[in-house]
């Protein structure tokens, strides 16, 4: 298939189009460098200095004799987004191309408006530009398991059925998030279903959790493939930051009581997921959602389990609780449905303690690169 | 109190601010006459010829003694909304600025754009400028019944109790929306919605049916005060349109089987809401939620009604069912609460054959100025 990949570059994207390309699809990737700007005006560096999308497709296309397409511009310009999509013709369009950081959503005004107007302007043209272009199309877009919030009843797959005086009905299930960022993939949410409805557009709605890991099948053998990978407080997930703290000597960052749970999963089962999605392709008018994790840990959890491995292979690990700089709630109720994306075949890889030190192992070769500065700014909520 | 009035050239915001003026409040008025510069370009003019925001204050001063301030900019640009907020200092902000027009959002893309970012631009600027530069001020936003549907269920005030699976939690009431205006609403209640929770801002999310009429206590001796009355496809609301085309003798148009349920109010019920909303305050940290109706039609039975008025005053009335350009259940369960209002105050004013007459009565004297081109283009979803 034709797979066009928004957001390329970044630390899904550029994982995803190798993966992609080594199963015989056919991929473009689609990036305007955002992420990598954003860590520049912040002061940001990802742990190891990845080549830009031109450099990287070369590198894969040596390795693999297989070509993948780079357009770099921006998405929010219909110029621009009607060239790709006319030029490249997609079956399927993975749509990663959003401001992703729920800390720096948070950072100020202007890191705020930027990720409300990037992400809603470039969904609603990805909507425009899949109808006139490339009608039948199929659109997977990365969501967020930070959609639902943390309620007080079980987290169901997407949808919910509501018994209200003696009547019933099927909604999406509620939303709630604690970020601004987990916000504008509500209104995502809100955006897709209602052209779905309208205009019979096919999309599936991956609400993925916390994904950590740096390693796939393709990159493993060459440091210039792996993706952009953040350890700071605006870009980083927690257990990548956690592992690069513990590498670092730097104590882990508990905010609050630790007991803030979320579903998290394997980069390389972000990938299975993104290839199962476009290989089992939604019906159109059909929004399809899917919980895309594999497994449930509070953060004292991950905390304890990395003190542990890092402690077996000769680190020092300290765990630091911190007052915590977000409104969430350290203690609650979490039991989401997730059997959607097992159904299509999604082999889970778990988060054992092989694969933590695996982890590890890999940080230490980079020790030298980190920057201890960037690791806890405290950005409040 | 001093009440800023965004959007307060268009159709509720003129009545609004002249109503607070007469009500003892320190009233100001914001616009960038987003309305007049799009029903230019699309060749549609309001039913009479309103002065512009600078020269009806004029009048209103003339009238009442009380000055209006105005300020004339576009509040998507943050250097304009902070000096106005710098300048007036309100304790209220009413926010009608909006791109209200569901046929106008579902236009072409370039209007599709216009109402996302606009609405969501403005919405996010008056949050951040009412935490920069006045946090306890009230936000009053409109909202709209449009906003929940039409489910298979009771519609409740904004919020729901859901029970699943032995346990239970409050969320917002779903929404799914029938139009991208609609859309940009349930978006903008989702942006305030978290603001709300994280920074303790104090908001009433006014969910408003569609309204009709021109006269109020303030205008109804001087058309000179009338407020921006559209009745083309476009802008104009359902009864407003219906008058116009019995008082031009162009068949009323139904859409489809006619049976779309919706719950309106009186122009003058609208200034009351608001009125009240603002003289009874939310709490900081509440998103206050009120269903802004006073009865239930259904679009068949508000034709015959104008019909048998229309008749009753020797207009001949004719009735058309169209093909509906709508993709819109014509057939539904419809039965939303709407007591919040009531019990603040609220005497209804009833859509009585008396209160049609009037209206009629109104338009006819305007007759000659009907441009029977603009009242039906059949917009496609």
């Amino acid at each position: 298939m034709r797979v066009l990949i928004l957001g390329g570059d970044g630390y899904l994207g550029w994982p995803t189009a190798m993966n992609l390309s080594a199963s015989g699809h056919d991929v473009a990737t689609v990036d305007c460098y955002l992420r990598r700007n954003i860590c520049r005006e912040e002061n940001i560096s990802p742990l190891i200095d990845v080549p830009d999308l031109n450099k990287r497709v070369k590198l894969w296309e040596d390795i693999s004799d297989r070509k993948i397409p780079v357009y770099i511009g921006d998405l929010r310009k219909w110029d621009f987004i009607s060239q790709v999509f006319r030029d490249f013709s997609p079956d399927a369009v993975v749509h990663y191309a959003e401001q992703p950081s729920a800390p720096y959503s948070m950072l100020n005004r202007r890191a705020a408006i930027l990720t409300l107007q990037n992400n809603l302007d470039v969904t609603a043209n990805v909507v425009f530009a899949v109808r006139e272009f490339a009608p039948d199309a199929h659109i997977i877009k990365l969501g967020t398991m930070g959609e639902y919030g943390t309620p007080d009843i079980d987290i169901e797959e997407g949808w919910i059925e509501i018994k209200h005086k003696g009547r019933k009905d099927k909604f999406l299930y509620p939303r709630q998030a604690g970020s601004l960022y987990h916000t504008t993939k509500i209104m995502d949410t809100d955006l897709l279903w209602f052209y779905v409805r309208m205009w019979g557009i096919r999309v599936t709605d991956l609400m993925q959790g916390p994904v950590y890991g740096l390693l796939t099948d393709e990159n493993e053998n060459d440091e210039r493939l792996y993706p952009f990978f953040n350890y700071d407080e605006l870009f980083g997930t927690v257990i990548n930051r956690f592992i690069v703290q513990a590498v670092a000597g730097y104590p882990l960052t508990v905010y609050g009581k630790g007991g803030q749970t979320r579903g998290y999963l394997d980069i390389r089962d972000t990938l299975q997921c993104v290839r199962l999605s476009i290989e089992n392709p939604a019906d159109k008018g059909e929004l399809r959602i899917f919980n895309q994790f594999v497994e449930t840990f509070s953060v004292n959890q991950l905390a304890e389990n990395i003190r542990r491995v890092g402690k077996s292979l000769g680190l020092d690990v300290d765990i630091k609780s911190v007052e915590n700089p977000r409104k969430e709630a350290e203690e609650h109720y979490y039991n989401p449905a997730h059997s959607g994306l097992t159904s299509l075949g999604l082999k889970p890889h778990f988060l054992t303690d092989d694969v933590l030190g695996k982890m590890i192992e890999t940080v230490i070769k980079y020790r030298d690169s980190i920057d201890t500065d960037t690791i806890f700014k405290g950005v409040k909520w």
